[in-house]
Parts: structure tokens; C-alpha cells; sequence
């Protein structure tokens, strides 16, 4: 094994290998795909939360001049119509009844799109108002309207891998994860201190830059699909159970992706662009608008109370998590996101009591799903929070309370899971160092906080397989499943192939992702593709250089053991070299052919492991943040953020830092400025105008990111997964240091000026 | 091993798996690709069949409003712009002077393809006339102007595997293939006859309904050209040539083929969209017209003198063949296909002594290249002709004559090379016997007559590969290299790996040809598919089969020598089944599963073998007809063709038959009806019109193709290749045949009815 110093592609800055399409505009995203004979969809959404559908009649639409067909609930009764990343609960549209302002209703097939868009106004559609639940609390209230009366859900529900109790039938809780160990109520009662605290996360959206967008084209045969997606094999699955075709008839190809977070995972509006395809047999295009975008997919908002018990010295010692989660009209991954949630609430502590209880709730809001961060952002919210309130409660400084109850290397989050596999405690150091902690502000109105995670990362059971395929003049082809949504794999993951087979990064190129030719991968998702995606993508280099080291042999008449791979060639011992073209050509003898190395990544199964596998491996992260508020105004200026990551060894430390700075913004966004705006089910602010994420404005006045190596990774080179880890505990400490700068306790998020200021004209006032 | 009797793919007529997209125009053709920002390329060819390049300005056409660019000489100084499928005797542009008429000068780009064409009579040409030389004849004659000066082509010639002997220097020879056995000079003595005979084949086009047509991108980083060619890998090799690419960032993809026939394989057009490209950055498409295809490529006119020393008795004695093919202004695939020519030229026949000598000479007409037949088509034509010559001269039945000299089923035809590997008497007597050869034709002007012929076919030294994946659900997807061009390939390949993997064929689906992605394949072309790719897809399947055992081991917990696959199931010794979805999913635990098999063929090299590699297989054909002449007008009419194909074992019967059909057809035309007619270097009926393809109305009045399948074939199941076999032996058959009914022996083709109608008159005249 080659030691980190002698690295030639891994742990090198080496520039994007997309960059030079993306700066000059010549990267095709989905949106640039246009094919002969297309048409263009756009879909009529329901102006209403909760209604009756009485009449969808869009003859009107359909017979208007330029327009190829409608859809409508009447069209698709011949197909398996319902889908759903975890519960079969979301119609092509709508059937019976609209669930959340923007459920699509029926949607129009046109030569244009604004013809399309004209045509939408013909279509008569009648509602019957029904009473509607637009949040947590309304919708767990006894008696409650049902977002679904229950037969749909419901039966998908028993036949799932998850489960929600019976004592949840005719309600809108849609699932349920419970976890328990040690003696909670014993715990309690022995407790020095128990303190509850509850707090409040909101709906915020990806905001990708690039909405969701697809081509479907159906030609009697084979379905196409350009998606911009980040999970085109789980795609392929939906489709093919809607379409009831054979997988092998049903091809999805992913060009660039515009951002993603989780957004793009699992199915969205590509039955609609599909079924209208299958209907017309024509190529269709269906672009989202951002607003759409806003009315596909957000963030869950979320409830989380926290009981924990506390000794006087510090000790955690029992906690009690109770978490809902609004998934929206339809589950989506709202069930994997709970449960997620549900299991990363102990957060990276020792807590010897303890029980979970997470709730997925339907609401009659836009369908939650998955969100960089997958229900941890809500409970290290709690949490982290938390942490700093018990703090000061008990006087203990908030860095050694959480010294003293960090998990160790080694030591077990829960049974049957993998062991933490980094010192938890070296980033908080490292932050706390860095933020000079211990030097008080002296500055009024300022203060310092901070917070950290672990989360469970790379997906609960992946698989990624991974092609390496070199030509005659030794020029590599990669063919990987992981998308590049702008988080850089193709940089990364090509770097890895360089290195394994000691080739210069620019002979390797990486194929079109295909379904139909690239190996299969489960998503784009969980911080996981350098890990998963990498360690598949190393054993198909590996499995080549095998290959190339036996044609070497034959061809340079050495036994392979002999022989060693460096800077495109093969090596004897004796000092001759063959670049490997030459290799490959002696070989076979002429130009025809090449050497074709597999690789196969798949996460372990256990029956002990909470979730049924254990994780991948740990994501961490580490914030601090000084702050200065404005009591007048209730602006929070953000004078310094710090962010550590445990990286276990960066592939490209550009991109490493990069991803981490970026958590961080994103981050920073739904602490300060992003939130949906609901009034009476209707979103006010589904645009980029009333919609605000951070810009350069927003940038801390100073910012650093710093990355922890120490090969504790089980991806290649020691490498672990990253990009979440930053974004996790933003909230927190930003509302740390707001406690500490002004006094005042936030405990719903976002901490917007008037949140601030109110909150300390209440503080005085009370005083 | 099954036997045949219990296959269920596999020697069944399953409909075409390309067959409803190709009915209702849903298949993608290279014509059919838009892509965002294209434009559109046309070629400014010479009016002169030879001269010196002394001006070409394009600046007017630059300036038209709507041209993007335009590509003369000084465009394509930075390439590496020699390029050619053996030499690199042909220029992207003209350079130094133009070789036929119809060489590219030069090209436009512009907004649509009208505004091209208009631009082109803005290029401002001054040509000197040079001598010229327009067919073999002056070609050769001492002190002919010569087509290429020498530099190039002959630097090419010394470091070629092929060569052309010193005393060629300063000629038009380009090629020169010698062959000998035994002693000649003693063998003619010894012989009791010695006939010399000459024969001569005529320029025809290949006449595929799409012309070539491709689609040229690179967007600084990649080239993707999306191209109607036969061998998407050899172009990838040529293009990395011309513009300093790794192959890595070529990426060739093959849409639909709408015939190729040989006139698709190597280079064509494609360097000409390709440097527009280059120079713009933007999408250019590149469609021939029918005439421009004419002007691209065509088949070897050729002058073959057979002297046969013959015993009295018929036995065959010795031979030396004189082959001249006229390759045109550009070598292309001429020198192999000149090789093939000689090599093929003794024939079905045991002759002890023989001498070959063939010549590729260069005419300052359209390149000859690769086409059905390759070279076997002209030197079949001359020594089935001469046979029935001899076969009267001396008094002998024309089938007894073949049969007293047949090679036998194990013997050598040169040594080192694969022994003959069918009965050859087989079809031969089949043919007799249908044709009811022993029964004289009682009707006047009536005459019978017979052909056959031996290829060494699969192409010289054949590489592929292919992979097969089983998804989730049980069906699969084959990666293949092989070009459908209308031949069948998709469905037989399909059927080779349903019939491996047990499964139904509608759960297979071909995936698209890729050059970044589809293992490496050599190329479409000598009858190889079914045995080189077909072996490769079923090792493929075999590969994929014995992982899908092993994981069927595990889940069924059985042995997995006690399992078999049926159905798409795998069934126990005890009866109990999984369908392979089941088997997939179980193993891998969820849907995030699949198997990849990997196949590949290659072709033995050996130095014994006078190519370097002993022929893949033997392809064999007989025909027989019977012809009615009409002796005022020289029409013949075909009452009744006999085809009998050796195929080993047919894959499909039905493709099988439509390809020998087909194969017939192809040779009536250039038996009857085709030929490209020259006046002074200009070619006078590049069209649909003036150029003549057998159309229904040229159907024999019986036709009847039969096959014989003793699973002789290396290939799968005991198949061979087929389609060419039945082509050779028309043109002989038919000539025969003439002579019998009318006593007229034509030895220049076609047998065009002025043709036939003066050698009828002469012979009158003559008595």
C-alpha cells in the first residue's frame, strides 16, 4: 500500500473536471435536451388544501389549437397510478380529492409552452372545500380532519419495513419509530435535574437553482427519461411498477444535475411528463418553475421536546425524545426522514436512559421529503440547543459539559451499530481553539456559540457498483451511478481511478450516467458517494490494474508480482516501461481491445443493527460562531464562524472545503433568513423575490473551514463522506451565541430580526 | 448442454426486437438528432477528376449572413489531418490537389443547411487540370499520370502490415498481395489443358437507403459524434488520431443504421463535421445526399485473368490469378479488400499448384472500400464463370466438374488456416436437385446454371466483447457492440441470450451502441455478428448465469450445480422455484441489486496463417438459376432461383432466409442492372433514377432460399455467419445460365440486355 505522501491524484487540489463545460456554458443539463417532435407539459395545481374533487373536465383544453393531449385523472385509470418513496399515497393527479395547495390536478400537452400554460385556464375543474390541517398541532389534535381517510396509506402501511402502531388508525400519523433502552422512568426519578425543553423547526425549500425538469418519451417500447435526478435507478423502479414494464424497457439518463439536497431523490413529477408520453406517444418536456419547485418538495418542519436527565456534575443520564415531523399531503420519504430523525436525537452523547418516539404527521402542506441532513438538521437543533441551556442552568461551561459526555472512538451509539469511528472530542477543541472560547467577548452585544453532530451517513444499505474501463491507448472510461449535482464525484471519484492505477487524472473521462449501461447505485444521498461510490469505483480500478499486470506480463515477459504501475506505464524492475496502450495493443495484438474492471460496493445487513444495517460510517461536524446583535433592530451580524470537519482524508481538499463552506451557508439560511411562509394552507413566498437564502451579504464577516484527516475513513485512501456535517449545528450555535450576546432563548427557528427583537423587548419587559 | 430440440429462443422465428419502432417510424436514425444550437455542414466537392489545387479563398462565404464558419486547407493545418483506413492518403480537405470528382474542397457551416448550399458557390476555386487516369487499364499503363505523387501513401505503405514490393515504386499500385504454392511453370506443363481467361467487374455503389450522415459536437472538453457507421470503434481510433484526443474523451454513438453493406465502415465524411466543430464548439449535422454517398465510396471495379491448368479428366491442376481492383483516388479499405480478393481466388477447389498476385491500384475515380463480399464477389464471379467455361470446353458436366475438385469437410485450404468446416458437396446437390439440373431445359432460349462459393469469413483477427445485467426484476439488458444496420443482430443476439439465461426474449432489450460505455467491438462487417458477437453476448449470459446461481445458492440454500434456470425461474431438484427478481432481490436484500456478466471473443492470431489469423469460420453459398433470354432484346428473365446457405445452426430462421433473400437480390442488381457509369472522369448517374436497383419487378418468378443448418459453426449453438454467401455465386450463375440458353458468354459484367443482346448478334453475325 502506497503511503499518503507518495500520492500522485488523491489528496491533490486538481481543478473540476466539469469545470470547463460548466464556465463556458457547454454543460448539458436537462433542460438543454430537446428532440424532435417534443411537446411540452404543464400541469393545472390545486388552488385549495383540502377539497373534494367533483369535476375535472378538460375537454375545453384539449381542443384548443396547438394543444397534443390532456391529463387527467380519466386517463390514467388503465395504469398503477399510485407511487410513492415509501407509501404508495400520491396519484399521477389528483383522483379523488387535493391534499395541499399545488397538488397537481391534470396537466396539458402542447407544441409550446405557453400554449400549454394558456390551455390550463380551459380546464373546469369543481372543488367540494374540505377542512384542512395546515400543521403539527392542528393535525394531531384529536378529531382532526384525515389529509387521508386511511385506506390507501394504511395498507401500504402494513405491508412496510416500517410500521405506525395501531393506536395511530384514523389519525395523521402516518408513521412511527420507537426505540427504547435502560429504565427511562427509573432514570428520571434518579436524575439530579430533568429538564424539557420543545423546540421548533420550519418548512424550508432546496432551493435548487435548477427546478425540477425531465423529458419522458415513450415510443411504444422503451421509456426515456432525462431527469434531473439524483436517484435514477429508484426512478427506473417507480416507473417501471407505474408502467408495469420490465426494467429493462425503461432507460434513465441523467445529464448535470443544477442542486439537488435531497430534493431530487425518489419520484417527482416524472409520472406526469411520462403518462402524458404513454398517452401521446411523443417526446415530452416538463419544466418545473421555481415556484413549482416550491410546491413539489421542502424540509419537514418539525417538533421536537427533549426530556433529559442531568446530574449536578454534568453526567447525561436519561433523556425522553418526542419528535413530529409535518411530512406534508404525502408521506414522500417522510417515514425514512422521521425514523432518521428519530434515531439521531441522542446526538453524539452517552446517554445510559433513554427512549425515542418520532411521529411522521400528515398536514395539508406541501409533501416533505429529503433534505441534506434527513431529519438530523431538526434534532441537533434540539439538542445543541438544549446542551447550552442545561449549561447554564447548571453553570457548567458548554464545552466541558459536552467534553464530559462525548462518545469516545469506539465506543456504541446504540447495539448492533457501527462504533463511533473518530475522536469527537478533537473537533470541538479544534472550534473551540479557534473561536478563542475561553477569552470572553468583551465587546457588549456579542457573544459565542457553538455545536456539533454525528450523524449515521452514507444511507441506511447501499450498493453501488462501478465500471473502469481502459482503452487501447490507456485512456480510461468511468462509468459510476453516482450524479453530479455539483458536489463534485466526478472530480473526486476520477481522482481516485487516477491514483489506484497511477494514471494522469486527464485520461480519465467519466460516462453519460444511463441506467441502461451504467451499474446500478441506490442514490445520490447521505454524504455516502465518496465513501460507497469510491470504494466501488477503487475495486473496478483495482480489478483493471489485476487485468493490466497479467497482459503485462505476457507482453513484457515478467511475472506480474514483477511489476508496478507508474504515470501511465507499467514498470519492471529492471527499469523498462510500457505505457499501458502499448500494453493493451501488444496484448490484443492490434487496437482492438481493452480491459474492463468491475467493482462492487454493498453495506453489510444486521438484524441487530436498530435500522438493519449498521452505518457507514459517522459524519461529524463542528461549528462556533461569534455574533453580535442589534437590540435595536434584532440583526444578528455573524463576526466569525469556524467549521471542523472529519474528513479521514480528503481526495480533493478544494472540494472538501468548498462542500463544508457551502454546508455551512445553507445552513446559515435556515437559521436567519429562509422560511415558508404559510396563511391559511397557502404559501405567501414560493418565489426568489420573497424566498430569501443568503447571499455574499450574508457571509460571516470572517469564515473558516478546517478538515480533520486521519484516515478513520472506510472509503478509499481512509476517506469518509462530508458536506452535511457542517450544515448540522449552524442553528445551534448561532442561537447560542444570540443567548449568550443578549440573554434571550430562541427555541423556533429562524431567528429573523423581528424573532430577535420581540424576543428582547420581552426579555426587558419582564425584567 | 440442451439440445436443440429443447430450445425455447434459440432456432424460433421471433419477430424483429427493432421491428415496431421501425414500422411506426418511432426509430432513431442519425437524421433524426437535433441538438440545441446545430448547424448545419455541406461539402463543396471537386468538378474535376484531377487537377492542382492553386486557389481556394472562402472568404465570401464566411460573410454570408447565416454561415457559422467555413473549412477550406488552411482550417485543418493545426490536425493531424492524413487520415485513411490503411493509408493515410486522404486529407479532411483537399490540400494539394483533388483526386476525383466529388473530393471535398471545402465546407460550410451555417444556421441551416439552404444557406450552406447557397454558400458554397461563394468559394472561390482555381484548379489546374491534371491528366488523369479512369480505370485500371490506363492506371497501369507505363508512364501513367500518377493519383498520388508517392510521398504519402508510400510512407504509409513501408510501415503497413501490407506491402507493395519496390517494383511498384512510382506507380498507382498501392498494394500488392503475392501467394504461391507448389511449382506453377512445371504444373502448366504437366497439365493437359491450360485456360486463360479474363473477367472484369464494373463499379457499383452500395446504394444504402440512409445516406452516411453523422453529428459532430465537441464542447472543448469531449467529442461526441453520433454516427450511421458499421464500426463506431475504429472512428473513435481515427478521430484520436486527427485531433490529439485521448480516446477516453471520443464518445461515438450509433443510432439506427439504414444499411451500410460495407459503405459505412472507416472513415467517411465524419472529419469534415467533426473540424467544424472543433473550430465552432457547436453541434454540426453532416447529411449526405444519395449522389454524395455515390461520391464517397463504392465497390472495386476489378479485371481478373484466371489461367487454370486442367487434366482431361477435370481435374484441377494449377492456377495463377492476375488481380487488379481499381480502389479509386484513396486506398481506404482497398488493400484489404484487394488481400481478400487474392486470398479468396482459387475458391471452393482443390488446386495443388497456384500462384496469386493481386493489385490495389489507385484511379483518379471515387474511393473503392468495403463492401458485402469484400473482394470475393469480383474473383467469385470470374472462376465460377471459368469453371463452366472449362466444364464445356472439355466436354463435362459443370456440377461433376465441381464436384470431382470439391475441397472435403477437414481439408486445408492454404495451410494454417482453419480447415474447410462443411460438406461442400451438400449444398451443391441441394441446388442441383431443385434446379432439377439433369432435366435439359425443353423450352427454347432456356438455360440453367450454377454457382458457389467459399469465404473465409468473420473478418481478419475479430475482437468483441459484450456484458449482460439482470436488474432486479429479472429482465435484462445486453451491451453490445454489433451495428444494427437492418440485419437483424438486436433480435438474434437477444435470442442467444434469452436462450442462455432461460428466459422469456421480451424481458431482454438491447442498449445503445456508446463507445464511452458498450464494451469494444471491432466491427459490424464479414458476416462475423452472430459467431464473434454471439459468442461474446452467450459467454456474457453464461457469465451472468453462474452468478445468478450463486446468489440463487445462497438464497434457495441449495447447491448451485443442483439448481437449473426455466422460464426466468431457478428451479430445485425438489420443484421449488424463484423468478430471477425473486433470487436478485432476496440476495441483495432490496431492489439495490443486479448481476453483471461480462463476454469476450477474440479471434486466434497465428503466423502459420497467410492473413496472420486462421478464418473465424468458412462462410459457404450455392446458387442456382434458370434463365430466359429473349434474343431480340437481350432481357433476361429469371424463371427460378435456387439459394442454399450453410448458416451451422439459424439463431432465427425467418432473418436467416430474409438475409439470404436479400443477399440474392443484392446480386441480381449488380448481375443485371447496376453500374456506375463514367464519361472522362464524371460520373453520370449518381442517383435514384439513373442508377438501377432491382425492384420487385427483377424477382425471379420462383425464389426459393434454403438453408442447412449440421450446427458446423463455431459460434453459438453451432451457428455460423451468413448474408454474403448467397450474394458471390449469382453473377456466374446467371452467366452460366445465359450461355446455356443463348450459347453467349459474357465475361464483363452486368449482363445488361444492349449487352446481351450484341453478343447474341455477334455470335449470329460470326457463324
Amino acid at each position: 500500500m502506497k503511503k499518503p505522501s507518495s500520492y500522485t491524484a488523491v489528496g491533490k487540489n486538481a481543478h473540476r473536471v466539469d469545470g470547463i463545460e460548466k464556465v463556458t456554458g457547454k454543460a448539458v443539463y436537462a433542460g438543454d435536451i430537446e428532440l424532435p417532435g417534443m411537446a411540452y407539459a404543464k400541469i393545472l395545481r390545486s388552488p385549495m388544501a383540502h377539497a373534494k374533487l367533483v369535476k375535472v373536465d378538460a375537454s375545453k383544453a384539449a381542443n384548443l389549437t396547438g394543444v397534443v393531449a390532456v391529463l387527467t385523472r380519466d386517463d390514467i385509470k388503465d395504469l398503477n397510478y399510485r407511487y410513492g418513496a415509501t407509501y404508495k399515497d400520491q396519484c399521477i393527479v389528483a383522483v379523488d380529492k387535493v391534499r395541499y395547495v399545488g397538488d397537481p390536478v391534470a396537466a396539458v400537452l402542447a407544441d409550446d409552452p405557453a400554449r400549454a400554460e394558456e390551455a390550463l385556464d380551459l380546464i373546469d375543474v369543481e372543488y367540494e372545500e374540505l377542512p384542512k390541517v395546515t400543521g403539527i398541532d392542528d393535525a394531531i389534535a384529536p378529531g382532526a380532519p384525515l389529509v387521508h381517510e386511511g385506506d390507501v396509506a394504511r395498507a401500504e402501511l402494513r405491508g412496510s419495513t416500517y410500521g405506525a402502531p395501531e393506536r395511530f388508525k384514523g389519525t395523521n400519523i402516518c408513521y412511527y419509530f420507537g426505540y427504547e433502552r435502560g429504565n427511562l422512568d427509573e432514570a428520571f426519578k434518579k436524575a439530579d435535574f430533568v429538564f424539557e425543553d420543545t423546540f421548533r423547526f420550519h418548512k424550508v425549500q432546496h432551493y435548487s437553482l435548477e427546478p425540477h425538469t425531465n423529458i419522458a418519451y415513450y415510443d411504444g417500447e422503451k421509456f426515456t427519461i432525462w431527469s434531473s435526478c439524483q436517484d435514477p435507478f429508484t426512478l427506473r423502479d417507480h416507473l417501471s411498477g407505474i408502467f408495469r414494464l420490465p426494467l429493462s424497457r425503461i432507460r434513465v439518463i441523467v445529464p448535470y444535475v443544477g442542486g439537488g439536497y435531497g430534493g431530487k431523490l425518489y419520484v417527482k413529477c416524472e409520472p406526469i411528463a411520462a403518462a402524458l408520453s404513454w398517452k401521446t406517444r411523443r417526446p415530452v418536456k416538463l419544466v418545473l418553475s421555481i415556484g413549482e419547485s416550491f410546491k413539489t418538495v421542502t424540509r419537514h418542519a418539525a417538533r421536537v421536546t427533549l426530556k433529559t436527565g442531568i446530574m449536578r456534575d454534568g453526567r447525561l443520564f436519561a433523556r425522553e425524545c418526542q419528535i413530529f415531523t409535518d411530512t406534508g399531503a404525502y408521506a414522500d420519504a417522510g417515514p425514512r426522514v422521521t425514523q432518521k430523525a428519530g434515531y439521531r436525537s441522542l446526538g453524539p452523547y452517552r446517554i445510559p436512559h433513554a427512549k425515542i418516539e418520532a411521529h411522521s404527521v400528515y398536514t395539508n402542506t406541501v409533501p416533505a421529503g429529503a433534505f441534506r441532513g434527513f431529519g438530523g438538521v431538526q434534532v441537533t437543533w434540539a439538542y445543541e440547543s438544549q446542551m447550552d441551556m442545561m449549561a447554564e442552568r447548571l453553570g457548567i461551561d458548554p464545552v466541558n459539559l459536552r467534553l464530559q459526555n462525548l462518545l469516545k472512538k469506539g465506543e456504541i451509539y446504540t447495539a448492533g451499530d457501527t462504533p463511533v469511528d473518530c475522536d469527537l472530542k478533537e473537533g470541538l477543541l479544534k472550534v473551540a481553539d479557534a473561536l478563542k472560547w475561553k477569552q470572553k467577548s468583551t465587546k457588549r452585544y456579542t457573544g459565542k456559540g457553538l455545536g456539533m453532530c454525528m450523524k449515521d451517513a452514507g444511507g441506511t444499505y447501499k450498493v453501488a457498483g462501478a465500471t473502469v474501463r481502459i482503452s487501447s491507448d490507456g485512456s480510461v472510461v468511468l462509468l459510476t451511478g453516482t450524479v453530479e449535482i455539483g458536489q463534485g464525484p466526478r472530480t473526486a471519484l476520477s481522482q481516485i481511478v487516477a491514483e489506484e492505477l497511477a494514471m494522469p487524472l486527464d485520461q480519465v473521462t467519466v460516462a453519460q450516467l444511463d441506467t441502461d449501461v451504467t451499474p446500478y447505485d441506490i442514490s445520490t444521498s447521505a454524504s455516502s458517494s465518496t465513501v460507497v461510490m469510491g470504494l466501488a469505483c477503487q475495486r473496478a480500478a483495482q480489478d483493471a490494474k489485476k487485468q493490466l499486470l497479467q497482459c503485462a506480463a505476457k507482453v513484457m515477459k515478467q511475472k506480474a508480482a514483477a511489476l508496478s504501475l507508474k504515470n501511465g506505464a507499467v514498470h519492471t524492475r529492471s527499469g523498462a516501461t510500457a505505457p499501458y496502450g502499448k500494453v493493451i495493443m501488444e496484448f490484443f495484438g492490434s487496437k482492438a481491445g481493452e480491459i474492463i474492471g468491475k467493482g462492487l460496493y454493498r453495506d453489510k445487513r444486521s438484524k441487530k443493527a436498530v435500522l438493519g444495517s449498521p452505518t457507514t460510517f459517522w459524519e461529524v461536524g463542528w461549528g462556533g460562531v461569534e455574533v453580535e446583535v442589534d437590540p435595536e433592530t434584532g440583526i444578528i451580524k455573524l463576526l466569525n464562524y469556524i467549521s471542523v470537519a472529519d474528513v479521514g482524508k480528503a481526495i480533493n481538499p478544494a472540494q472538501v472545503h468548498g462542500q463544508d463552506e457551502g454546508a455551512v451557508m445553507f445552513g446559515i439560511g435556515h437559521t436567519m433568513l429562509e422560511e415558508m411562509v404559510y396563511e391559511d394552507g397557502q404559501l405567501l413566498n414560493p418565489n426568489l423575490v420573497d424566498y430569501r437564502v443568503p447571499t455574499f451579504e450574508n457571509l460571516p464577516q470572517k469564515f473558516s473551514t478546517s478538515i480533520i484527516e486521519n484516515g478513520n475513513g472506510p472509503g478509499p485512501f481512509g476517506a469518509k463522506g462530508m458536506g452535511e456535517g457542517g450544515l448540522l449545528p449552524v442553528a445551534s450555535a448561532v442561537a447560542n451565541a444570540v443567548s449568550q450576546a443578549v440573554g434571550v432563548r430562541i427555541q423556533n427557528l429562524p431567528l429573523t430580526p423581528p424573532k430577535v427583537w420581540a424576543a428582547i423587548q420581552e426579555k426587558q419587559q419582564s425584567r
